[in-house]
């Protein structure tokens, strides 16, 4: 390894951050130097890191151990002081500008939201409360635009991935950029970035310099994954859940390519909210899609849908193979009807008011083993409420696998014993055993996969 | 009077209030409906008669009886139904661009504000929660803008003045213009007008497209007096002392012409602030001009200063007769000081935060008989108190003059006395008669002058 | 007279000049400083006088004897450099940018122009090269906007007007201006100032940045007449004739108000190329207008053109009295016409290549006796040949009434006399002397006028 | 191969080309139906293949012979019908925006550039005239920008390079781009693409949206290899001498990356003009750089210079290795230099007037036996003038290694002879040897390199 190279620097801010009060800096400034100071510190490590072409938390933090950032208030306005900062998010002593605004981006949403929540007598008690502050972070980040028609797409899929793979994303990307259509993933690899590239392509070649490439995170992820640097809109929602109400409030259509247990949670998640039944009418394109090789992930999972949510389930999404131009034209009549529909509705084309969204997918599930045992996974129920249930168990598969809380929990009591209807429960083992076989069960140290759960029939 | 046209119609926001949650909408619309309807009301048909020459409320709201503006709410966002509304806002059926922006504004200002205010979290019961609140108001109007170096000139002076003088005010605005400064008024006719008229023609000869011509307002003036529509940015205060400090937070340097006793009020809560100890480096350019004819009305009016307030204070400002292009050259060199300060003292170019006003300054003076007589008018105080006190006496004469309850008051108890040393009281009595011979003093119906006050020394 | 004012100042271009190659830069100065300087030192002259209110080109001449402009090449490119210039023209030592601007539109269109001229390798000997030249001359001035719809409304009409035909023409650009369309005029004062003015107006209060004031002049014109400030684009045409038909080309709709023989010149020229049968299905709003008090001329003008061209003729125009908004409306439906027939003929938006303008009326009529006495002023000839005749009329008597050198052949021979059948003749004599009466025969002193024509039938 | 997709289409031009006089549109009609109507086809058919993998201009013409373009006169202006074009250039039946671009680029430059020629009155017969018309090409494509500052780097170096090689490229691309630095190649494949490719990235990065990918070609090469699709400007000189003085009159710094004999050829060019005397206190900063890898050939590249032209023309380069942060710190440096020059010296910072280029540089060398036989290779001669003749002497490798004519002309005569001082020839002969060694010779079947010459001391 070269010597890491660091250094010092003051910078101010651009965009919603410029003009401050007095009041609103003290408070900026004293939340920043407080309990949320190590967050707040991370995710600034990990944005100066954009770039850099290592994906681990933990060995970044150890490199700067040293690093520290620190919020000034002066008459004029916020300014952050950086001591040791990596050297390679500035330019002959001078800090890369979208380093300098996705820096930002994180006072923004992490410091001044937490310095903010109080005032903003928002009750996250109930489901439009939660809502109403998804779409005040949004627009805070200004993410919301009045006015532009449909085109925003998200893209979800795995952050390991085959090259093959890898690169179908990219012409995926660059067939959506052709259409003038914007991106908008989680941000980090994988994914989160082969669309963004190809768009960015694309969009040059379609002489549009206003290309959206939206990301959006949450402080435990971002820390862990530095953006890429094409994002250029960056927002950080304080947790898993608001961050995927952010994706199918902001979106107008979404893409999923293959993944592993965190792409099947964020699946079942959005089938499970458009098969409420108040969402029947709403048009709200989807489509799987992957290279030829691909081909029989997405069958199984298609396969598993069938046997579990039943046929209306599948008529929700699209599959494609190997297909990109075919993946984005179907993109763009779905986003005409999306368009029409507001239009009808009077809804806003930036915030997707209409969908309903009960408030089990708007709150936390806790994997216990208890939690995980109780879980009711049975034809016997509503498909929407069945798609939830599965969301849970697959959400506490992903924290078994790679979440501290959820690998203690393992190591203590065993595997989760997940119960349920043979006719759920064997389509299940089923795709579990296959995402084993696919390596898409990633481990954080790369060993043999040790399942963390047992299905029971 | 030819036969009165309306229109019905619906208009939608353009601004900030294009992004609303739907909870806002929905506090807005009851807002609007509730207890201040009556005032929006008002607002909302002076702006709609914005360059109808009818510089009396009472006319027009008796002109428009059956006007009524209604406040939708649906998902998308808030809408305007209008009934009854001057057909002169509107071309062939389509309102103009500039209503429809005014329009929203009185509705962000004092509807908007008014649901929002519990939310900010503000404190008005000290001086810097009134700061605070004035900023977020101009913030919040996007008057503030990050960056732009000093330029905005403030023009004070009588809504009803000489034609020659207010020719002069339009050659003033020319010159300010010419060398590419921004104007801002109280948004009225008179001294509020001609600069910016003056200053149109200049910014189009100098092809400057982004001349600003802010007007600050109150309620109980917006709805008396229409904007003029030269007006690009109009932001309504709540009440006229918050609307004195936006003027000197926001304005980088003030320009005074000839007026009545409202003029001489803004200009000695001008003085008192710059006299308080703490802005004693503060650069502030300040000067007072007027056609030749003006001349002695300015001579007058500086040696009540220097009698009153004394040297330090006419040190203060800069007195230049029948000299537009000095005037602007003037204002210039005034505000090369003011960047400087700012620069190195790294306070905001977008608001005067270092600027001290003492709370009596924000606090609003009730012209009792009583308060009117126990007003301390003597040279013992400190210069700037007593700058305060004489502020307070001309705004109880304003009262006394042409608001309903001073009005009323007079009527019951006969003329305000005002006390102090003869030092004080023999200037103060000299200016004031000059005023009525100069017919500075307006009254409602345009009937001779009959004093509010009797001069006590 | 305050005491002359001069400036020496040296200036660089903006706009077409900006990249000159260097055998380009040395073409204009020689050119410059040769046989053409004369006339370029009297253009710029008149510029730099743009706003006084002095429009006697003699006295501006007289005034500024010792004034010199000097075309310096350098390696960059060109630069003027100006001795003894009016210093209205500055403030403090720098040129107002629109003044700046139209300077180097002159040094453009006369120096350039003249350098550059064979190398167009344009025919000026037959029709379609004159129109050729007029497009390459708008071109080169970047007045011809590809892709933008009809909305550039010409506005002719006398200099010298009365105050309520003057305020008239304001509150009509006042009302085109409210409907987004942009204005033509010759750019000197009265008629051709008026509209500009109120269309300058409307135009920021529908918050449109981008109005076009264009101004279309000779030299000759622009020597004695400075073009108002508020023309934002500039083009010298070489001499009446190119100008007319860039106002035909270039315009697409048409407003006559009141004016003398040069305005019924123009209105005859009108006609006669819109009787051409090539134009029959070519669609052209043309207006007539003016307040109530000139109605009687109006009608007057409208029935010469009946009893003369015919019913034709009169179905080419409408005649609106004292209506400014119905006269704006009228040219919004007109205009809608125009887009569509050129969508459908697939001509431009921006020059009016499909009208066919004969080259009788390109070329300029020399006005001796014998050229007036021999005019064919015949009911039996074709419409579209008697209009073109009596526009020869009509710009044979401006010649004598105005021009040098009619004004000596006047003097020599004694009065034209134009000839004709007495169905021509009478209504003729009739009009003129209506024109006489009504003071709309402008005489350079203001003496009593003496009619330089005698009609004979 | 998957079957041929092809498209009929019909296309309208944005920007030069968007207003046009009838007579313009005829003689393009005409110019472009008749002899270089062939020339237009091929660069046509190259463009339509833009990003397409394929760099063989015969392989394309041999798939799409029945590719025509058709140019269209209507009133309105210019359209192109295409019929059995590419279908890669479309979207859903749309043309891709930058691929329009391109295509109006070539019948501006060919075909427009044609038809215009003689009325450009431009003397191509001596020196001045040359360069005047270089300049007029450049204007004509709007790639002249006035007033902005110097930062036009050009690079050249191999169209066909070591992967190595191609990933050095992009990051010294990536690396001026985050210095904001805008990039011109020869816009083909290789070195023509990678610092392109680097520089976008870096310009997102740096949300700098106005970058400029400026691509020079001429005819014969476009034909070959379609520009990469990154170029947002291109123009097409004429012929090799017009391109190779486009480059360094509008580049403002050149980076030499590694390549065979015509990169070879392009720095001896670039050589003699800078070392002639008139030029020698002229600042051009000129870098020759390489990866680790490619050290000793610049290391060779470098002893040929010293040994043949000496220590003076080793002084105006500097040689940097492997270190790309360097080569942009070395080019931000020597822009300083050349802004601070253009402007003491008053020369434009869009063209380099002040550079002398000798006629002898401007004119082709026709590669014959006797002329390659005759050059005079001798360090006697003064250097500027030893580098120009070695300047040929590589120009005739390259035409006896791939050009048409000069393969003809070996096959018939056998190998070149090569005439000189053994203190030329032997370095000369060192260096053609490395470069065959190294596969820098590029032959057009990739057979092993049989040398079209023969050096002789």
């Amino acid at each position: 390894m070269t010597p890491r190279q660091v250094i010092n620097a003051s910078v101010s801010p651009k965009g919603s951050l410029e003009t401050l009060s007095q009041r609103e800096v003290q408070q900026l400034s004293e939340a920043g130097s407080g309990s949320i100071y190590t967050l707040f510190r991370q995710c600034a490590l990990a944005i100066l890191n954009t770039g850099a072409h290592v994906d681990n938390a933990k060995t970044i933090l150890d490199a700067y151990k040293d690093f520290e950032v620190r919020i000034h208030q002066q008459d004029r306005g916020v300014r952050l002081e950086l001591l040791n900062a990596p050297a390679d998010a500035f330019v002959d002593g001078e800090m890369i500008a979208s380093t300098r605004e996705m820096l930002f981006s994180a006072l923004r949403d992490i410091v001044y939201t937490e310095s903010e929540l109080d005032r903003m007598a928002i009750d996250l008690e109930n489901s439009q409360g939660i809502t109403d502050y998804v779409f005040q972070l949004l627009r805070n980040a200004r993410t919301l635009r009045s006015g532009v028609e449909p085109k925003m797409v998200v893209c979800w899929g795995g952050h390991s991935i085959s090259t093959e793979e890898y690169q179908y994303t990219k012409k995926v990307g660059h067939e959506l950029g052709l259409r003038k259509l914007d991106i908008c993933t989680g941000c980090g690899p994988g994914v989160m970035k082969g669309p963004m590239k190809g768009a960015t392509i694309a969009h040059a070649k379609q002489r549009m310099s206003s290309g959206r490439y939206l990301g959006l995170t949450e402080p435990g992820i971002i820390a862990a994954e530095a953006p890429n640097p094409i994002v250029n809109e960056l927002v950080i929602l304080p947790d898993i859940e608001k961050r995927l109400e952010a994706f199918v409030r902001v979106g107008h259509g979404i893409i999923i390519f293959p993944g592993g247990a965190g792409t099947a949670e964020e699946f079942l998640y959005l089938l499970g909210i458009l098969m409420h039944p108040e969402n029947r009418e709403l048009p709200f394109p989807v489509v799987l899609t992957g290279p030829k090789s691909a081909e029989p992930y997405l069958q199984q999972l298609h396969a598993f849908i069938g046997a579990t949510l039943g046929e209306a389930a599948q008529a929700l999404y699209e599959i494609i193979i190997d297909d990109p131009a075919q993946v984005a034209r179907q993109m763009v009549e779905g986003l005409k009807a999306v368009k029409q529909f507001r239009r009808e509705r009077n809804d806003a084309f930036h915030f997707n008011w209409l969908l309903k969204i009960e408030e089990g997918f708007q709150r936390p599930f806790d994997p216990t083993h208890q939690n995980m045992a109780s879980l009711q996974l049975s034809r016997a129920l509503p498909a929407h409420e069945l798609a939830a249930n599965l969301r849970r168990a697959f959400s506490g598969i992903v924290a078994g696998n790679v979440k501290d809380k959820g690998i203690r929990l393992i190591e203590e009591h065993g595997p989760y014993e997940i119960h349920g209807d043979a006719a759920v429960m064997q389509p299940l083992d089923k795709l579990l055993q296959a995402f084993v076989e696919q390596h898409r069960m990633k481990l954080p140290g790369g060993a043999a996969y040790e399942p963390c759960y047992r299905v029971v029939s």
